[in-house]
C-alpha cells in the first residue's frame, strides 16, 4: 500500500543499477540522477565499484538502510533480495521493473506471492513487478523516456500498462499536457490502481495536490474501492478520466493475453464510471483531449460560441457539438450588431462568429470580451485560429493567452496550423496552455465531459422493503433459480406489484374465487409441461359462465391437475433486471420489454444502490422512452412507478446480495399501474 | 471548366503581384517562383517595374498574352481586368484569390456573374473567387503555406474551403501524407468540386494520375455529377474520401454563414456517398487517416492480426476493430506454435501477437512473414511499435519498411512514440511511408473504409412498371397530394400490391361483392369526416351475416353515404417512402412501420435508382431487421417481396420524377405477401 517511503524516500537503492543506459537498470539510475534526487542514493552491482558516479555494492547485505528499493534484476533473484531489504535494511517501499513474474508462468506467480508476503509483513509498499516505475515530486523512478517535468498542476497518471503510460505521456506532451505523479502498476502484485487512488483520496489536499487524474485500466480489480475513492476525489474537486480497455470480447482476449486481466462486462464498467463521475474514454487521444479540457475552466452550460477566421473548421465543429448534445446558439440583437461594427465587412456574428481570414488579434480580443460579458446565452468559447503562412500569429495567440487567464467562461483553443504556426504554437504551450489540433476531436471530448454527471451521493435513500422476509426466503433457498412461490414472496416483500393468480382444482372454488376479480381473464391448465402446445392457455374469458366452461375443457387435458386464472392485462411491456459481475455491486437494468430487449437491445444500466435521480435518468435515456411517455395515441406507462420499481429492485439486491441474476419480464404498464407478470430469480450463495 | 491552360499553362500573369510576401499577391508570386515554374511569368503592378525580379507592367493592357491569370486585386477591379485578359490577351484560365464577391453582398454577386459570363464567352476556366488557388505539377499557384512537394502518387485535394485545405495539408504532412493536385474552389462562381472531378474522370490515366482524391464540401452543387464521376473514377481504380460539412442544423447554419452554401440533408448525402463508393468522413483527422489507409494495399477481408510489443495499444485497438465490425481472429495450430518458438518466453501468439517489450526487429520480420504466408485466416496486419526510449528502433522500422514493400497483405504501422522515436519516425516517413500515431483512430478509419461498398453499377435493372399509365396520372395531376383514386392508380401501375377496397351504397351489391372476399374484414362508413369519432369503423367482421348487420348500422350514422370494406390484415407493419432533395436523385427510404419510424427513427436510405443489392442492404441494415426475418415466435415478412417493392418505388420515381414526397405506411407484411394499406403521394411539377 502506498506510503511515505514510496512518495518521498530519504534514500533509494537501485538493485541492478548499470553503466549501460540502454539497460533498464542503467536508464533508471540516469533518470533519478538527472531528476535531481537529493537523498541518499546507492547501487547494488557486483561488477562495479561506482555506477554512473554512484557508490556500488556487491551485495544487498552491504548497503546502508534505504527507504525505497528499485529492482532491475532477474525475477528469480527478487524474492531473496526483497527479504533481506525488508528484514535488514528497514526498506518499506519496493518498485520491481523486471518482468518474468505472474504474467509468465506458475513459478513467476509464486515469486510474486512470496514477495507480496514479505512486503506485507513489514507493512511496506510494492509497485509492479513488470512496470516502468514511478515519478513523484521527489524522484524520477522510471527507466523509460520521456520523463516529463513534474508540474503540481499537471495530470496524475496511473496506468496498468507501462508502455501505454509512455505513449500517453508522449502524445500528451505534444499537445502541451503536463504531468505530476506517474504510477505504472504492472502486474499489481500488491498495489493496484485503486489502491493508489485510495491513497490520493485519503490524503487529498485540494490546494496542493494535482486535480486531474488519468487512469488506464485493463482490469477493475476492486470496483468498490474505485467507485468510493473516485467519487470522493471528484466531490473534493478532482477530475478523473479513464480508459478501461478490453470492452469487447476481442479486446478482452487481448487483455487476457497481456497481463492476465479478467475483463468485466463493459456495461457494468460504464455504469460504475457514470456513478463515480469518471469520464469514460476509449483511446489515448480521447483521454488526452479530456485531460486538456480538464485543464481549462469548467463547462457549466451547453451553449458554445465558435470564434474563427476559417469557416470550414467551424462548420465541422458545429456539426460535432450538435451531435454530442451541445448547442451553438444563434447570437443576435443590439450587442451583436455592435460587435459586428468592430469587424471587417463580410464577417458573420450569428455564431459561428467568423471574422474572416483577415481578422486581427484586436478583433479577436473584442469578440472574446463580448462573449464573456455581453452574450448571456453563451457558456463557453472555442477559438479556431490557424495561419495561412503569410504572417506570424503570435500576437493573436498572446491575446488568446491573456483571455484564457482572465475570462470566467472557458475558452478552448483549436490551433490547427501545426506546420505554419509551429513556433507560435510552441510559444503558446510554453505559457502553460494546451491546444487542440483537431476541432472535431475537441468537439467529441467536450460532449463526453459535459455528458458525464457529477458523482452520485454516497447516501442514497432506497424505498423501505421487508428485508426480514426477504432474508428468510433467501436464507432457506438453495443455489439456482427460486421456486415460483419463493419468487412471489420476494416480489411481495420488495413491494413490487405483481399479477395475482388463482389456482384451483375444484370448479366450485374457482367460481367463488372469481367473484372478486375483474374480467377479462386468462386461464391456463396446471400440470402439463408445455401448456401452449396442449392448447392449455385460453385468452379473453369474459365472464363467470365462460370461465366455468373453460375450466371443464382445460381439466380434460392429459395430466391436468388444476387451472390457473390471471387477470388479462393490457398495456406497455416493460422490463427490469439484475446482473452481477464479480466484485462489482449489482447492475440494475431497465427497458421496454419484447422487441426492445430482444431485437434492439435498448437497455439502461445503473450500479446499485440506485438513487431516484439515477433511476429517472436510466428510464429517460432509453431510446424507446417516448413510448413510456405515450406516443402514437397510446397512453404509455406511469414513469414514477417504473422509477420506484427500479429503486425497489435495487433495495432488494442490497438486502439479498446472493441474487446473481434476476429478470422481471414483462411488467405490464399503464398510466395507473405497473404489474410484474413473470419473474425469475437466481441466487448463488458461495 | 477545367482546361489545359489551368493545369499546364505556358505563361502566367499575376495581377497584383507584390514584393511584400506578407500580402497574398506577394506570397503567390514567391510560391510560383520557388516552385520552379518554367513558363513565361509576368506581373501587373502599377507601382513597380520589377517584382521579386519579374517584369511588372502598369496595366493589364500592356502585358504579353498569358494562358493563366491569377488575380490578387480588389474585387471591384476584377470584372474589367478579366474582360481585357479574355478578349485581348487570349487568357483561358483565371484564378481569383480575392474575397469580397458572392460571399459578401449583392454587388459582389453581380461581379461574380459578370466574370463568369466573360470567362464562359471564351470557353475559359474560372477558379474562385475567394480561394487559396491551385497546385499542379507545373506550378504552385497558392498564396498560402505549406506548399507540399508535388508527388504524383500522393493525394489530390479538392476543397470548397481554402483554410480547410491548408489545415488538411498541414495535418497530413505531419503523418507523412503527400499531395499531388490541390484545388481550392472558393465561391465556385464557375468551376465546382464536381467539375474538377468530372475533368479528372474524363481524362483519367490509371498509370500516371494520382489515385487518391480527398474532397472537402460544404455544399453538393451538382449531386448527379458527383455521383457519376466519383463512381466512374473509383471503378477505374481511384479511391475517394470526402467530408460533407454542415450535416446538422447547427452545422448548416455555420455553412450558410460561410460561403452561402445550401445544406442538403445528411441522409441523402450519405446515400449518395454510399452509392458512389466514397468514404464518408466527419473530420480532418478522419479524412487523413482514410487517406493514409488508401496509401497502403487494399484491405480484402475483415481479419486483422495485431502485432505489438505493447499490450495496452493492442487491447484498445482490438476493442475498436471489433466495434467497427472487423475481427481479430484467434491464431493457433502448429504454425502458431512454430512461430512462438522464435519469440521470447512469455510472448503471446493468440492474436494480438505480443512479442514483449524486449522483442527484436528480426522477430518482427518473422512474425510478419508468418502472417503473410502461413496464417490463412489473416487478411491484414497492424504493427504497433513504439519505443521506451532505451534504444534506437530504426532497425525495427527498416524491417517494417521492407515488409511494407514486399508483402501482399496490407500492413498498417502504428508508431505511437512521437517523442522517443521522433527521428526514427521521420526517417520512416522519408522512405515514403505514412504512420498512424493513435491505434484507435486507425481502427475507426479502417472500419469506415472496409464498410464502404464498391460503387453501384450505373446500369441498374429495375422491375418493369406501367410507365405509360403513371405518366398519364402524373401529367393530369396538379401540384400537391394526389387524390385517393390517383394514388391507387399509381400503386397499381407500379405493381405495388395494395389492399383492395369495396365501396358500396347498396346492401345487395355489397353482399354480392363480398362473395369473393375472405373474412375477417373491416367496415368503414364513407361520408363523415371523422370516421372513428362517429363509431364508423368496425373491426373483426367474420362473415356475410355480420357484414349485412354492420352495413345497416353504419348507414344510420349521420352523413353516411356508403360503406367501405377492406380485408382485415394481420402481420408486420412496414414502411417505404420517398424524399427529394433539390438536385439529387430521389432518396428511397424503408423501415419497419409504427414505433420504428416514429420513435426509433430506424430507417435506411438509398439513392434511386436502387439495385437489388442496394435494396437488400437497405433492408438488412435496419436495426429491426430481425423482425423481418421473424423473431420472438412471430413469422416476419417476406424479404424478397419487400426488396422488390423498394425497387418498384425506385422505378416509379424514375418514371415520375415530379414525385417529391411519398409514404406507404403501413404495408402489412407476412411470409406470403406485403400489402400497402395506406399511401400518400405529393407531386410538384415546377
Amino acid at each position: 500500500m502506498v506510503n511515505k517511503q514510496l512518495l518521498q524516500p530519504e534514500s533509494i537503492v537501485v538493485i541492478g543499477g548499470s553503466n549501460d543506459i540502454k539497460k533498464p537498470g542503467g536508464n533508471m539510475l540516469r533518470n533519478i540522477l538527472a531528476g535531481g534526487f537529493d537523498g541518499g542514493l546507492t547501487v547494488v552491482n557486483p561488477k562495479e565499484e561506482r555506477v554512473q558516479g554512484i557508490k556500488s555494492y556487491s551485495t544487498v547485505e552491504e548497503i546502508p538502510n534505504a527507504d525505497l528499493a528499485i529492482l532491475a534484476i532477474a525475477a528469480k533473484y527478487c524474492p531473496a533480495t526483497i527479504k533481506t531489504l525488508a528484514e535488514e535494511k528497514n526498506t518499506k517501499a519496493f518498485i520491481i521493473i523486471s518482468a518474468g513474474f505472474g504474467e509468465g508462468d506458475e513459478q513467476g506467480k509464486k515469486w510474486e506471492d512470496e514477495i507480496r508476503e514479505t512486503v506485507n509483513s513489514v507493512n511496506g509498499c510494492l509497485i509492479g513487478p513488470n512496470c516502468i516505475g514511478v515519478i513523484t515530486e521527489k524522484y524520477k523512478g522510471v527507466f523509460t523516456a520521456p520523463v516529463p517535468p513534474f508540474n503540481p498542476k499537471g495530470c496524475d497518471l496511473i496506468s496498468g500498462s507501462g508502455a501505454t503510460a509512455v505513449f500517453i505521456m508522449e502524445a500528451g506532451m505534444a499537445l502541451g499536457v503536463t504531468f505530476a505523479y506517474v504510477f505504472s502498476t504492472g502486474n499489481a502484485a500488491q498495489t493496484t490502481v485503486e489502491d493508489i487512488l485510495e491513497y490520493m483520496d485519503l490524503n487529498f489536499d485540494p490546494e496542493k495536490d494535482p486535480l486531474i487524474k488519468l487512469l488506464y485500466l485493463e482490469t477493475v480489480s476492486n470496483p468498490k474501492k474505485l467507485l468510493k475513492h473516485a467519487s470522493s476525489l471528484i466531490k473534493k474537486g478532482a477530475k478523473i478520466a479513464a480508459i478501461k480497455a478490453g470492452s469487447t470480447e476481442e479486446g478482452s482476449r487481448a487483455a487476457t493475453s497481456h497481463t492476465g486481466a479478467i475483463a468485466s462486462s463493459d456495461m457494468t464498467v460504464r455504469a460504475l464510471f457514470h456513478k463515480a463521475g469518471i469520464v469514460y474514454c476509449s483511446s489515448r487521444e480521447q483521454l488526452l483531449s479530456v485531460a486538456a479540457i480538464f485543464n481549462y475552466r469548467k463547462l457549466k452550460g451547453k451553449n458554445i460560441a465558435i470564434i474563427t477566421h476559417a469557416g470550414g473548421s467551424a462548420v465541422m465543429l458545429a456539426d460535432q457539438l450538435s451531435k454530442g448534445g451541445l448547442k451553438v446558439p444563434e447570437i443576435s440583437g443590439p450587442d451583436a450588431e455592435k460587435l459586428k461594427s468592430f469587424l471587417y465587412p463580410g464577417s458573420s456574428i450569428a455564431n459561428p462568429i467568423d471574422f474572416l481570414a483577415t481578422g486581427t488579434a484586436e478583433q479577436l480580443g473584442i469578440i472574446i470580451d463580448y462573449c464573456e460579458h455581453k452574450f448571456d446565452n453563451i457558456d463557453a468559447m472555442v477559438v479556431v485560429f490557424g495561419s495561412a503562412g503569410l504572417f506570424n500569429v503570435e500576437n493573436v495567440y498572446n491575446v488568446l493567452s491573456v483571455k484564457l487567464e482572465i475570462c470566467n467562461k472557458p475558452i478552448f483553443p483549436v490551433l490547427p496550423s501545426v506546420v505554419n504556426a509551429q513556433n507560435e504554437i510552441q510559444s503558446f504551450l510554453r505559457k502553460g496552455h494546451i491546444h487542440f489540433p483537431d476541432e472535431v476531436v475537441l468537439g467529441k471530448a467536450l460532449a463526453q465531459v459535459f455528458n458525464t454527471p457529477a458523482p452520485q451521493s454516497q447516501e442514497i435513500s432506497l424505498p423501505k422493503i421487508d428485508s426480514e422476509k426477504i432474508r428468510k426466503v433467501i436464507d432457506s433457498a438453495s443455489d439456482g433459480y427460486l421456486s415460483p412461490s419463493q419468487t412471489v414472496e420476494i416480489l411481495d416483500a420488495a413491494g413490487i406489484p405483481r399479477v395475482h393468480e388463482i389456482v384451483e382444482s375444484s370448479k366450485k372454488n374457482l367460481l367463488k374465487a372469481l367473484e372478486n376479480i375483474s374480467f377479462p381473464v386468462v386461464m391456463k391448465v396446471v400440470g402439463p409441461l408445455h401448456k401452449s402446445d396442449a392448447q392449455g392457455v385460453i385468452l379473453n374469458i369474459a365472464n363467470q359462465e365462460e370461465a366455468g366452461e373453460t375450466f371443464d375443457s382445460l381439466m380434460k387435458i392429459k395430466e391436468a391437475k388444476a387451472v390457473m386464472v390471471q387477470p388479462q392485462l393490457a398495456g406497455l411491456e416493460l422490463f427490469v433486471g439484475v446482473m452481477k459481475e464479480p466484485g462489482f455491486n449489482h447492475t440494475i437494468l431497465c427497458g421496454l420489454g419484447g422487441i426492445f430487449i430482444e431485437v434492439l437491445q435498448d437497455v439502461s444500466a445503473g450500479l446499485s444502490p440506485i438513487s431516484k435521480n439515477e433511476a429517472t435518468e436510466m428510464v429517460q435515456s432509453l431510446r424507446g422512452y417516448k413510448l413510456i411517455q405515450g406516443a402514437r395515441g397510446q397512453k404509455g406507462a406511469n414513469e414514477a412507478i417504473f422509477i420506484e420499481i427500479i429503486q425497489r429492485l435495487s433495495a432488494l439486491v442490497e438486502a439479498a446480495p446472493e441474487i446473481v441474476e434476476m429478470d422481471i419480464n414483462p411488467l405490464i404498464g399503464t398510466q395507473e399501474s405497473i404489474i410484474a407478470v413473470d419473474a425469475r430469480i437466481k441466487v448463488q450463495k458461495t
